[in-house]
């Protein structure tokens, strides 16, 4: 693909990624799987042509049923046409939420997400989008798209808020009961994505752990842990307890997928139900309803930084193309994020830098 | 232990156990450690004074310094003699927060902890409550209460505040690489506990676990489940994801102490950070500040359904006398309701209903 002309582009179009600085952009084609999620097709058409209108340098190919995807552009005004930089590629399957990941993958080839990663696969696409099936992401990530010579296992590795900023949680992906080699390499792959595209200088790694000794821990860690000390090019700052990450104590903290996976879930269920206490709360007399009234806008703009679908997908680290995984239940803001997102990890050349970061074979 | 008549208790009495019914008690003897926890010994000794004030029917005797034991209560107005129905043994070595549990438990023969859990292995306590070093005083429950027969690892049994009442996370404690079979004894001890203690009919067991369906999980958890299955005596309706566990669809969260530490402090920590964060909305403008003082004393209402501190301590489960851990840092308060805790296990026989529910060899 031809570099388009670099030209910077402040923080303020980046609303997901609030520590970046001022970057330079080059085109990108962005693969996009039209059909999965709990809101697609029309939140994922409706994020597309809000990311489309934020950016030019973005191309993207929806991947899925035509005729329901051009009736979607029909809504939203394109009658006839499909907006510019967008073509379409029909597919006749699709994988649902509950599907066996691996079989799913294999079996289904002409499903949207199928089709949609075999684009980055042959080089058609840069990056490929779903909020589909996560398992089947990962798994397609891993069997189709590949991972990079070197890479044991590729970890899903979401950003979520914290009291200071944003964290990395990482793995949150497939690799439930994983070895101390892997937990290294999420801790290196997490420490280059911290520093290069969130610009965070010499990121704090931790590990999750019921305590702050170094003896403390079940076998994994504490078989991880004198290996992460001894891991060259990461600041490694030892042990982080579970209450400390929403502090924002490390800026990459590092588990197995299951420990993940219960952090990332709790975080977003603790955060929606307190939220909702709250709002309970706060209509709950007359004096506090007129009191609520006063403090919406106040207390709106602080929710906020706790909201997860601000900083776009979770991409799947350490495969050959960029894989980037959003909420099921992601709408057009957070597809609109995760799309813009993807630029980041082409114009920063990602794949080269942690490839030489973590010292594995070009 | 002579047995008081019994009489009806309602359950204002008990803020912390919001979901109890009226219950009759009888008289119990709790050791506490006085030297134990981040407030100690002032919140101990005000929390033990106030469990007094609200109870007749509780002897205490406090575990530690004798001098420092008296000025405390010098300080609360007892001049030269202790309140009735407090005794103290004095005792001259402390277990630091940061100790190794088994070696200080082993070594520390004459420390408040050591003392406290003898006076239960030896009768003369029928419970003992610290604040302390909570891997010591698992590790203490184990080696010196002892388990009851059959029991393989005593879980910590923490509840938790959700949207719709309380749950308990089972284990928290200190068997971090569980066996299934540890498990599967950790939803009978939870179901047993949540019927009997706290008066839910027919309790919902689930294991923690990555997604809905039984084939998702670890390797722990994928050997598990089947057992839960068949498990006769439990109301188990599968997996549970982190994300419902605020929202309380399961009366027992059954996991391993790695995976419900990491819950436990997780809940914990995003809690205080998003009330914090909150507050700092509440009070960013001069109108949200007008608002926030006419909405206090109702999100005070609603926020303290999710103070952790008002249920009391947490039990370490399966064990031959009551062993109950406080939070480190609890206050005078958390101290008092854990105290108040102890009398229902005596009272219902919680240990012969565990040793019969399991069908373990009395």
């Amino acid at each position: 693909m031809a570099e388009a002309p670099g030209e910077t582009v402040d923080a303020q179009a980046y609303p997901g990624l609030i520590l970046v600085r001022s970057i330079r952009m080059s085109e990108i084609t962005v693969a996009i799987d039209a059909m999965g999620g709990d809101n697609a097709p029309g939140c994922v058409i409706e994020g597309t042509i809000a990311a489309l209108s934020e950016s030019d340098d973005i191309n993207v190919i929806l991947c899925g049923d035509s005729e329901i995807i051009k009736k979607g552009f029909k809504e939203h005004g394109f009658e006839g046409s499909l907006p510019d930089r967008v073509s379409v590629v029909h597919t006749t399957e699709e994988i649902g939420m509950a599907e066996h990941p691996t079989n799913a993958i294999r079996k289904k080839k002409d499903s949207s997400m199928v089709v949609g990663l075999n684009l980055v696969k042959e080089g058609k696409a840069d990056a490929f989008v779903s909020a589909g099936n996560s398992g089947a992401i990962l798994a397609g990530g891993t069997l189709l798209v590949g991972r990079l010579k070197g890479i044991e296992r590729p970890p899903l590795a979401p950003i979520i808020p914290t009291a200071n900023g944003v964290s990395m949680v990482i793995d949150c992906g497939a690799n439930m009961d994983a070895r101390p080699s892997w937990l290294v390499q999420f801790a290196q792959m997490g420490s280059v994505y911290m520093k290069e595209i969130i610009g965070i200088d010499n990121p704090r790694v931790a590990i999750v752990n019921v305590g702050a000794e170094e003896e403390k821990g079940n076998a994994l860690v504490k078989e991880t842990f004198p290996l992460l000390k001894e891991t060259k090019g990461i600041n490694f700052i030892g042990s982080i307890e579970a209450r400390d990450i929403p502090v924002g104590y490390a800026d990459v903290c590092v588990c197995d997928a299951f420990v993940g996976n219960v952090i990332l879930k709790l975080y977003e269920g603790l955060a929606s139900t307190l939220i909702s206490k709250i709002k309970e709360g706060l209509t709950s007399t007359t004096l506090s309803t007129i009191g609520a009234a006063l403090a919406k806008p106040a207390l709106r703009n602080t929710l906020k930084d706790f909201d997860a679908t601000k900083y776009g997908g979770a991409p799947l680290l350490g495969c050959k193309g960029l894989v980037v995984k959003t909420h099921g239940s992601a709408r057009a803001n957070e597809i609109k994020n995760t799309i813009l997102q993807c630029r980041q990890f082409k114009e920063y050349d990602f794949t080269g830098k942690l490839t030489r970061g973590i010292g594995l074979t070009e």
